[in-house]
């Protein structure tokens, strides 16, 4: 990337009269040099089928280019034109419990049905060849946070079978094997006569069945892929925005995607970042999705969507849209898009609010942003392309996602449970980032996923032999592994170990386990950690068997014979951490801290959360380091290195105390001796 | 109406056993002079198609008039027999998300089904032509709480349609533009292939649908009040039980239909009132109704149903009965009825208990009705026919209550919301009514709804540019007007405005905004209001820019650049005040005081909540001053006027100490000099 | 029985790899004496419509004979193969609410349909007539847990109609009037034309309904009884695992079944005991469901699944598993049977975990049945056997339970409730059990039901007319009857009564009332009682009208004329406490023993909860008394009787002070001199 990109979404159709060179001029203002277009009005330009019309288009990408600014073209087809359901009804998704959808909504329709493939093919030939040979139009977006939508028609279910029937080499001897079917009666002994699937209570099968439908969006974003192919210039990029878990908000891992396998359609990582403001603001959310997305190509990314007001609860206080906007780049962004330009007038988002209120007149958020690009517009050669170099990494697994919604890990008779693999994956990553310790986030499918220092692998249920036996080689082989209860339980067909737990890691471990409980009046006891106040166990506890393994923590209060909590061992070269249990929270970071920098000999930041630290080096060579405070009170810092003040445009000596404000930051950058 | 009725719903076809007889000695004991009958038996009196049989409703109107007792005829078409069922298995409607209804409930009918309309009127006819030239039958209600019960079958929606081309004239491009249909790709370009509305996500639409729901409850109350015109005579009145918002008892305005439209159909307005007892005992939902339906037709009003024993919550304590009796009177109803007489020994309403329990025996809130019925004997000259000359109103509407269920006020990106209309409406209802303001409950849609001194217009988030017109020539000739955030959003299509908001209001309130979140920390600060404690800020808050408007309260931490959350301008002859924000109750009171005392110079009334005051003029041109305790203590209260106490029958000096019993009151009668 | 039996259910088919030979190796050590096998696997008997193979039977009945262990053969029919399902869609269970079910899940199918009646009777017969003849094989057990499954489709609807045909003679006058069908205009004047049942809003009718599925139950189980009993030995026993109320544990009365009328199948009662544990185990559970099951044939019963490891929550501290066990055994249990031998590996129950973990290895749970098999093999003679005679019954009724779930107890205008009739029974009990009063639990449908000293009748909402003569009489003839709020409300077809309530007891109670209420800040003032502290009335209060009567307690705070709450009575011979409220539970406490000791002169135990006396005669004549501690700590108590303590094999004298440790137990012998 040459500069950094400030974007906007926008959307010329849905505006109640013509102000294009209005909200350009703005724009300018503001320093906006790129905007996403296309992606949400198929009916618009395709009024009634083969009868296209892309003038809106074109208006749109011939202004930005007299304006200087940068177009991306999403392919519109995530939202179908109502004529396309009324010619084919298939045409919307079929799901577990609710039936066939009704037209309405978006990203609700079936992506594997023929109808809607033709029709998409048609509408994105047609716009991609229109548009690709624009100067100013520098990429595409497929799509737009596609998923398989539940998808689970007739037509579907057979696929899967055909689906099966590969991975089983036909055979449903081994199927039922895999699966365990015998029990209660779920055996298939026909093909032909396979059960519908989204009545399964088989958690093998289920989570196939979910794993199949996430093949479908990589099969679906490739086969967008291969189209805009044949139009893209070599200098265009292909992008996709993946999404993360949604609670209001960006949660951890994608379950409905495998964003790694998914990015092979892709040259270029792309996502969506929504995050809690106002009081709630610590820029995690940014920091995970940052990271996982940057991790999926090691290489920088692009923030195809976050928020600018957004709803209610998300309007800015004042600097916050600056310290969020640094903070994506210090992730290793290049590019920070808001959705979107101007809020929505009608439907159903309208107050998901754009950078502009629904008057379109100047605004604080809006003001900030003109800050954010002046000052963008002066650092972008110092900020762009930022590199990372971390030594730590997060592993994290979509099957292993699936597999404890399966089997929750809490789960009770009456089949309720609270915690979900996310909320384990967030609770390792909230104590990685609260510490400042940087990590990639990876995924057993990566290669080289254990090419790192240390590596932590909450709950990492499910998983193939292969993956096992990686770890236990990356532990053999010098490695540092911090891993946790419920990890290595089950086989990749969620079958669970009948030879002990951890599957395959016992003896990195150097310890076992067979019996698991609820805690209940229960706390940690330790010397190696030396807990401050009383550590109460929370949530989930496995009882411990060391074999060589030393025992860092024991519970004072549960079932069984043996009461070990937390064991170390040492494995090989390496060093192999196994937790548990989940505790409270400043229990929980001083077991992490203690881990990292006693048993991991890890360089710890002398800052902790609300000072967040990040680094990476820029293209001259030079080492950045951002800090940022997050939090409404002014703080003090001595700075952590001697360099530039990249903001301040002055030089900081080594241990010169640093005055950051309320919501505020600085970089500093180091230059290379 | 020439004396206070007093009346019970009565089911002759209910009774396990014949005791008309028995029933009447115990009605006329407890000065019942009216019962309501018929409108939910239809089974019993066609038991199969055509075949009829009122014999129970000829013999209970014969004993009635012989005990003197008047009757109102219900027509009996909220619910329907099996066999009509069975004849058409779409007489049942057809919802949203549900399908198609199984029979057993009641209104649960496509009301608009012409096989339910053929046998409906029918049934109307023969009973109405038989009971019409009856002496002592006064009047008629049709059906019975009658709402289009989301309707949205593929007929209605074909009919719907229909709507929309008349709305639109024929033009599609202007619906898409009114709704802004290019969003998600939801453009409509062929009425033929209209889309299900039923998956819509587009507000504009789905509103539009919704107020389509209500104009069908206003069509078919008009086609039952033209049959039952061909019968009726001049001296019988035509009601409707109009009922509200429904949350376990009567909560603000009625979502699904718009009684000012449906109230064309009728001669008097009636409805039904379940309130909170107990401890729970605060007048304020009789209050509300009884003010909503007087407005109506600006007189006075019949309470067609109201709890005696009901659901054990609501079992009344000694006095409560009675004065909730005289609080509806004191509202300016001219009727009380019970629902119901008997307590029911079957189906599924046996616990919402009438004025006898299933024994039949007198009981300790029956004994209280024979208070009740002997005073008003007594009384009823006195009482009957009260007129109110309020200088307030309330400004409500069914548009803005529907515009909020699809924009609600505090959305967040979970599509979660805990603020609704009502909840807005009823805030400021309470103030008023806590602070014994009374006031009339108006809507845009009626003639002379800005004849006030003061509107209150809390929340009108959607209304033609007319009505905001409207409202700004109400100040400028001097008018009061009290209005709060969400005022003046969006058009009639619901579209938000884009010249700014308050749309339409700018120059009246003096100020604009264009940013708004959600509270958190937030506190007022304000010398004009010199709040008692903290100000918490709850729920909403919108950022005020003042132009010519004084701030009267800001914000001690908000987004924006603004922080402004009360303003006051002066605009022609009249005052604008605009509260931007929703606030702790304590505070809420004191902002509301100072705003009607200092601002609006208001006379306020030196009593407030528990001690209730209204007043009006009986038909003698005297001035009544009712004064309720609504607390389980006894008050002493100095009397605001000299007057006859007319239940002691002794006369009261002004400022004369009057002692009030736990939940019991005075009646002063001060007769014009 | 010739010993105590103690089992698990064993499923050779689930396992991942052939561990016969070890399984049985460690049942062995562990003192198993009994498996139960085949209920769940037909799929895996028959892969394809008749094509049997039992070859997993026979070998696991060779090698369970050769090891001396017995073997309870279930028929496979609770789980459908998804062939039959192919074979007739019908065969799945369509319910009210949710349609006709999709294949997947266990007891979803519909038990009257005739492809599932035809195929199920194949392959009982085939696998009984296999096993029948074998010496090991001690006895069968018919389905699982059987239950009509909300079936509703067509067929069982026409059945029904049939079925209510008979009831009324054929005369739907009878049935209109019984069941109140003219409200809401429900009549119904066609049997023919007979409305959907499944949108019923009729109580009686609704009711009626789920006593017609209770009955399939009973039809159900018969007939698979008779096939079987073509090939039963004599010695051979035929059973059911009756299961209760499930809230994620089994909790009080099991709404679907009579179990008293299922039984009539059987030979020896069964049933599946769930309870919490860890710091939450009270033993409550273990002794309301064997309670329960022993009084369906007066005469020791099978535990047939009870937990050993069980979910997370369930993971037994030290000693907890042998407290459990022995709390089995006194209360009259002639078997524990552990649900299961191996966690499963696959599928949905996968943390249901039986004796051993996933990874089959001993466990500290395994080991401590070990202990418990060790001392049984010693102890059995003495333990087996044991029979009560309890002077006091609990009355329960499936019919009252019904009758309160369409007419709950609470219900409010928002259509909520919070107590079920299962709370009330369970409040009751709970005070029995925690009080030491051992007691039967009978219905009203039981030969002798009223053979006791003192009955405890909790809201016994509906019965016939002769049920509560009955009740009458017991007390007439010298008996004591403690009965509640919400007795003998309604007759048989959930009429309420319109003679006064309670219905035909009210001379027997020498009260009546026809009002009751929600309390709210109400308080109990009493004499008798003395509380000794505030005594707050909790969820409903009844306003009781002693006519001969004696006042115990009164309210401070309530509606009506009238405040009294408890009721005391001398009817003939006897005594009749009512008791009109619900209340704190120390409060309950007092009143219950107070009762109990003065007005019923019952001899009290000296001891109450968490130490549980438990008593019986063994087959020696000698009595046992069972002291167990439910408590976490040590606990000493003075021995209430001289005898040999079994477990530690030395002679205690009366009030010599015994220690039981936590969670532990001590078995005293007395024998009869």
């Amino acid at each position: 990337m040459e500069e950094i990109l400030y974007g906007v979404a926008y959307y010329y159709e849905y505006l109640p009269y013509d102000r294009l060179k209005e909200d350009i001029e703005m724009m300018k203002k503001a320093g906006i040099n790129v905007v996403r277009i296309a992606e949400s009005t198929w009916s618009t330009y395709e009024k009634s089928p083969g009868e296209f019309d892309f003038s809106s288009v074109d208006l749109v990408i011939d202004e930005m280019e007299k304006a200087g600014i940068k177009v991306i073209i999403g392919t519109p087809t995530y939202a179908v034109p109502s004529w396309l359901v009324d010619m084919d009804a298939e045409v919307m998704v079929t799901r577990k419990g609710s039936g066939r959808a009704i037209y309405g909504q978006r990203q609700i329709m079936d992506i594997t049905n023929k109808t809607y493939l033709y029709h998409s093919e048609r509408v994105i030939r047609k716009l991609i060849e229109r548009t690709a040979n624009r100067a100013n139009v520098i990429g595409f977006q497929l799509d737009n946070e596609t998923k398989a939508y539940g998808t689970s028609g007739k037509n579907v279910q057979i696929a899967f079978v055909e689906h099966l029937k590969r991975l089983f080499d036909g055979d449903l001897d081994k199927l039922n094997a895999a699966y365990g079917l015998d029990y209660w009666s779920n055996r298939i002994d026909s093909w032909e006569n396979f059960p519908d699937v989204n009545g399964t209570i088989n958690g093998s099968l289920g989570a196939a069945f979910e794993e199949y439908q996430r093949l479908l969006v990589d099969e679906f974003l490739q086969w967008q892929a291969d189209i805009v192919n044949e139009y893209r210039r070599e200098d265009q990029f292909l992008t996709q925005n993946f999404d993360f878990e949604w609670r209001g908000y960006s949660y951890g891992v994608q379950p409905e995607v495998n964003h790694y396998k998914a990015s092979q359609a892709i040259t270029i990582a792309g996502c969506d970042i929504y995050h809690p403001t106002q009081d709630l603001l610590t820029g995690k959310e940014i920091a995970f999705c940052g990271d996982s997305t940057r991790s999926l190509k090691k290489d920088n990314y692009l923030v195809l969507e976050t928020e600018a007001q957004g709803f209610p609860q998300w309007t800015p206080f004042r600097t916050q849209l600056l310290l969020q906007a640094y903070s994506h780049l210090a992730s290793g962004a290049n590019m920070v898009m808001y959705w979107h330009w101007h809020s929505i007038h009608n439907a159903c988002e309208s107050y998901w609010r754009g950078l502009l209120s629904h008057d379109f007149k100047e605004n604080a958020t809006y003001r900030e942003a003109v800050t954010i690009g002046s000052e963008w517009k002066d650092l972008s050669p110092k900020l762009v392309n930022l590199k990372k170099h971390n030594k730590v990494a997060l592993v994290v697994s979509n099957e292993a996602l699936t597999a404890l919604k399966w089997f929750p890990v809490d789960l009770n008779a009456a089949f309720q449970s609270s915690i979900s693999y996310n909320d384990i994956v967030l609770a390792y990553y909230t104590q990685l980032y609260n510490l400042n310790i940087e990590c990639d986030i990876v995924t057993p499918d990566m290669v080289g996923w254990t090419d790192y220092e240390i590596l932590v692998v909450p709950a990492l249920y499910s998983a193939s032999d292969e993956t096992y036996r990686e770890l236990a080689a990356f532990v053999e082989k010098g490695g540092n592994l911090l891993s946790t209860f419920k990890t290595a339980v089950a086989n990749e067909h969620l079958k669970i170990s009948y030879e002990g737990t951890p599957k395959g890691l016992q003896e990195t471990f150097g310890m076992q386990y067979n019996q698991f409980a609820i805690p209940s009046k229960t706390r940690l006891t330790s010397e190696f950690f030396s807990f401050e106040k009383d550590a109460e166990v929370q949530g989930f506890m496995e009882m411990l068997e060391p074999d060589e393994a030393t025992v860092l923590a024991s519970y004072d209060h549960a079932p069984g014979d043996r009461d070990v909590a937390i064991t170390a061992n040492e494995y090989g070269k390496g060093k192999a951490v196994y937790v548990g249990c989940m505790m409270d929270d400043q229990s929980f970071s001083q077991v992490i801290r203690k881990i990292f920098e006693e048993l991991f000999a890890y360089q710890m930041s002398e800052y902790a959360f609300p000072i967040i630290v990040k680094k990476g080096t820029n293209q001259f060579g030079n080492e950045l380091t951002y800090l940022f405070n997050y939090s409404e009170k002014e703080l003090a810092v001595a700075s952590p290195t001697e360099g530039m003040s990249l903001r301040e445009k002055r030089n900081i000596a080594k241990n010169e105390s640093l005055i950051i404000k309320p919501w505020d930051l600085v970089i500093l950058e180091n230059e290379q001796q």
